[in-house]
């Protein structure tokens, strides 16, 4: 695995500050450059604030200073709220001071386009020779809850913070980042970080993914993003979420093509294709939310610290209508509701005659006339059901005042009794205090049905994905592709990607028609012949190709052939002469290709061949390189899979074989990611039962 | 249009009774049987009540009777809640008393099996014979708000009831509609009826939806299914609420495998195929909710009665990036994020120079300066965007002190200069004081960003539906089927169909050498020839089909074989002779199927054929008789859609003859369901420009 990158210790600084400067600072605490002022002094950072400001001998109450190098002692941090002409100043300045990080609320630099710009780029310039970490221009600020730093002027802190707690937020806009930091402090959720990174001058969402993933009072991220610049950083900072078990929650806008129209006009960032991003998430096991509230809900349920790493749940249910709802929604979201073991079944059905016993577990409202049932009865789920996770439907039975704590208390102590140690969520509408008492007991508690399963299957994704050891790098080598000239000939494309571990027909370059009869014979017939050129790409148009040639007169006849078509279209093409190959198996034909992503680099996709491919898009995507069992994920991943495992009666194809090959032009692509624009295989056509792959055609594109 | 179900007018007495009798009432409030008449004690039923219990003089302070027969007026509904031995005797009693309608709380019926369905059956008959109307067995009851009749045991109204107000609910299942009183209670969502139908044994969910559809304190249906009986019946029961204007927003469980095998299990409802539902709740304009929390959002706002009857919606945001996420959105729920017109957004320039101001039109939080360009704005992409809705995104901007009402009062200024007549929702987060006074001022608020703009979509779907005046049936007519045998052969099935207005190429059926070499001669050649026989259904398999036969000398030879063929496989089959063809023209294979659902009868399935069809399972049904429109929009929804419109340089194949045949079949399956068990026309070739259509093969399966 490649070496993640160390967080820079400016970072730590920049969230726990012992002095903090503002320069810009207004002594009206409702304008944007006096609200940080205002929210530090209001939330109780305990740290030296300095304002700066040249017109002022106080501002907000405390004493001003003219400029950032007048301090008495180096601010760990200045927050620049002054106008955009007036940022260079403050950040040499900055340097010149020693200060380790700026943060920049001032807007009008790359955002505004034009001069804005070259603004920016001086900037970096600035920041990088003093030795500066620059958050922004254009962000909102961040805070760090530990020490009551609130760095910002989000309007979304106007009525208090959210309380601390294990969740972080990254945000590239400052908007949603105040909306989440608002909703938080609405549901209680903690938060003990919340970054907004703006321009990404300098410090990125990835470079904060990195840092928060390795803070102990971390235990969940949630990031907005509208775009990446630094691909392999990002990649690196989800990896390194991943190692350290922090589960990161993105909601990244643009996947519709409206959005990723709008989402290119309004941000500076290079939007990078979305079903690029989904493939990077999913390698790197970031879960991708939908809405908001998904992506609050699910945050939040990282906190109980459960992830389950199988995806089989149980569902236990007072209602058999909502039972067969959260089925439904078990599906969507990619859990299994697999029956229980038949010796749990009739241990349940002893307990509970009246109640279905597979799964769900529906055992009506009648459980409730016996607290020692329900008990019991979940119990048997989790301990003799084998689930790893339970989601419970108790209708709004906990709002009954007759039943006060005791259904708590029953089902506290069935999950205790079968260990404890399991995913329990449950489902109820109740008032907020009774909801709060299951909560406070340890419980997920949710009130609509969808959502609690949803939850269920996201948890289960991040117990999954922390299962997977590898990522960024993997086993095996490539040859080096080192090109020489803008076009390749098939013959050389195929030359290279075969020693790269591409399996092509056994095929003989000859450039007279001796040659070419003598390697018909040697291959044996039928055989195929193809005109090789540098300068012809659509061979067959032109008369190039010969098919199903049955002996030695014909292959005369065929080379012949090809050469009087080509020098009639292209009578000054560069010829070496013609490809000899026997004629190809029969088998399922696939397409992949390697495309560089402007953000992550080179990139695979695999498809069917024909209509699958060209009218319903059913390809996927993985990031390069990746290891074979990637490429059977990668294989299952297309709808048109079961082609694959052989339908109408066809036996199953050779899916090994075309697994080997995605992970050898995975690992050839990234090692050459410098020298290749693209790669086509199309088609490789996979054979039956243990046959293998073989691809009919290659292009690759170089890079200069 | 079939004439609708007329509503019974028991209905009116059971929604709004002056009396009701309570069969079996416990004088302990607690107790199920007790719950009744203590939630209409409580919550102030002004009728008179008759509590039926031999064995006490008062049941919870009220004077009690021992029979049914004994109170000193009719009551217009019994209760009945004894165990269900003692329904029968019961149902009698209110029969012979003359009530008009009994609620059967007990169970033990048809979802106990056994037993249960014969006694079940005896209640039917009881019913029936004593003109009473029957609600469940084993439902928890129903309510009605204008007349405080709370005749139900649900647990969920302990600790209140909701408000009144212009949703009903329908609820096959007691828990989920006792879950959506609680939520519909908490949130303050006004319900004027609410009826459980549990075992459907007399008045199922469809007679409820008609009855309510027609009454005017009713806005909106909220519905629960897990399956329904009386297909028919339910599908005029969506056309009865269509036509009344009143949005259905259906939660039907069992989409998924798992949750069709839980439901089968669980309800005595025969649960039919989902995908028909699907078909039926398109067809007839209802809503299927895929969570609860999104059924009672989309309730509520349809009680705003706005219906845009046009998809562009227009997008004003304080935050670009949530702008995109409102795009990503719209394309999701069917939206169009149509840009402005280019005056408009001149016009919008001048205004906001800083804003984007096509749309998502980002005003970005600047626009707050100045409240009248709040109003201005909003004015201008109401009225010259040509917007039929609007969603704003307001981040936290209506939770800060300093802005007060001012901007509500802004927004409300900028939408009535525009009309005032177009949807406008708005999401933001702010206390609920500040929500409430936005919700209050006639906006639909949420918190989050893809609700509000699925909410739109919601409401947009109901706008369009209520433009539909067909439905039902359909102009034109088909023949009469009337099978005389088991086994139809394509021969007979091509004729059947080929004056149903299925085209078919021009065939002869020749029985012997001389007239299939005539037939060959007279067609033109090339020809095919195929044995015809209602005994031998794979054809080719058993060497029964030649195809390309050029000259008279092939044809003759061509029959020689095929009946050597048929003779050496199956030399006892009754041979009708060989049907002679022309060869068919190149096209788009498509398949056209009509199965016989248990509950909808005929439905038509079109898919392409082939791989997307066997693999991808890419197909649409929809209800017969459909019309043509019907058919091009059935033929639209199919992925693989743009194959007919021409793809890799093909042109457009002849769409408007497919949909010709689709809406064709669908009338002859309707017209012919009571003799037809399934039909299909495999392949069904559409050939390119205006060439038509020509079903290659017909296969139809009698009914008897």
């Amino acid at each position: 695995m490649q070496p993640l990158d160390l967080p820079d210790s400016r970072l730590d600084q920049l969230f726990n500050p012992r002095s903090v400067a503002v320069v810009g600072a207004s002594d009206d605490p409702v304008r944007i450059s006096g609200r940080p002022l205002a929210y530090l002094k209001a939330y109780g950072f305990a740290g030296t604030i300095y304002p700066i400001n040249p017109k002022r001998q106080t501002v907000q109450g405390l004493k001003a200073y003219p400029s950032l190098l007048d301090p008495p002692e180096i601010p760990d941090v200045a927050i620049i709220a002054v106008s955009a002409q007036h940022v260079l100043q403050a950040v040499s300045d900055a340097g010149k001071k020693g200060v380790a990080s700026a943060i920049i609320m001032s807007s009008g630099f790359a955002e505004a386009g034009g001069d804005g710009v070259a603004l920016q780029r001086e900037l970096v310039r600035l920041g990088k020779q003093g030795g500066v970490r620059l958050i922004g221009p254009n962000c909102v600020g961040l805070f760090s809850a530990s020490s009551r730093f609130y760095g910002t002027f989000t309007q979304s802190l106007d009525g208090g913070v959210p309380p601390a707690g294990g969740v972080a937020v990254v945000s590239q806009s400052g908007a949603y980042g105040g909306y989440i930091a608002y909703l938080a402090r609405e549901r209680g959720l903690g938060l003990n970080y919340w970054i907004t990174t703006g321009n990404e001058a300098d410090v990125d969402a990835a470079e904060a993914i990195a840092w928060l993933a390795l803070r102990d009072d971390v235990q969940v991220i949630a990031v907005y993003l509208e775009g990446v610049r630094n691909g392999p950083a990002f990649m690196r900072a989800l990896a390194t979420a991943r190692a350290a078990r922090k589960p990161v929650v993105v909601m990244k806008v643009g996947r519709s093509a409206a959005g990723a129209i709008a989402a290119s006009s309004h941000t500076a960032s290079l939007a990078g294709t979305d079903a690029v991003y989904d493939a990077v998430f999913r390698e790197y096991g970031a879960f991708r939310a939908r809405t908001t509230e998904e992506q609050l809900d699910i945050a939040e349920a990282c906190l109980a610290g459960k992830f389950p790493v199988s995806n089989r749940l149980g569902i236990v249910t007072l209602s058999g209508g909502v039972g067969v709802q959260m089925c439904d929604a078990a599906e969507t979201y990619g859990l299994d509701v697999a029956p229980m073991p038949k010796p749990a079944q009739e241990k349940l059905r002893a307990l509970l005659p009246y109640a279905a016993v597979a799964n769900p577990i529906d055992t009506t409202a009648q459980v409730m006339n016996d607290m020692s049932l329900v008990a019991k009865n979940l119990e048997i789920v989790l301990r003799d059901g084998g689930y790893d996770s339970l989601v419970s439907f108790l209708t709004t039975v906990p709002a009954a005042k007759a039943y006060g704590t005791k259904l708590r208390d029953a089902i506290l102590a069935g999950v205790a009794a079968a260990g404890g140690d399991r995913l329990a969520v449950l489902c109820m509408a109740a008032p907020p205090d009774a909801v709060k008492s299951y909560r406070d007991a340890g419980f997920l508690v949710y009130q609509d049905a969808d959502r609690a399963v949803q939850v269920v299957g996201a948890l289960t994704h991040f117990g999954r994905s922390f299962e997977v050891k590898t990522g960024l790098s993997v086993a095996g080598t490539a040859p080096r592709f080192e090109p020489n000239s803008g076009t390749l000939s098939e013959h050389v494309a195929k030359a290279v990607l075969g020693e790269a571990g591409v399996p092509f027909l056994q095929e003989r370059l000859a450039s007279d028609r001796t040659a070419a009869v003598a390697a018909a014979s040697e291959i044996g017939f039928p055989v195929a012949m193809k005109i090789v050129s540098a300068e012809i790409q659509h061979k067959s148009d032109i008369g190039g190709v010969v098919l199903n040639i049955k002996d030695t007169s014909a292959a005369g006849t065929a080379f012949d052939t090809i050469m009087d078509n080509v020098r009639g279209h292209m009578p000054h093409a560069d010829i070496d002469g013609v490809l000899v190959a026997p004629m190809a198996p029969q088998g399922v034909e696939t397409i992949v290709g390697v495309m560089r992503d402007p953000v992550f680099g080179p990139v695979v996709m695999f498809g069917l061949g024909g209509v699958l491919v060209e009218v319903l898009k059913d390809v996927t995507f993985s990031i390069a390189p990746f290891d074979e069992t990637e490429a059977m994920a990668m294989i299952r991943r297309i709808k048109g899979y079961t082609v694959l495992e052989g339908v109408r009666g066809a036996g199953r194809y050779d899916i090994e074989a075309l697994a080997k090959v995605l992970a050898a032009v995975s690992r050839f692509a990234a090692l050459n990611s410098d020298t290749i624009e693209s790669l086509d295989l199309n088609p490789l056509r996979i054979l039956s039962g243990k046959g293998g792959a073989i691809a009919l055609d290659a292009v690759i594109v170089p890079r200069f």
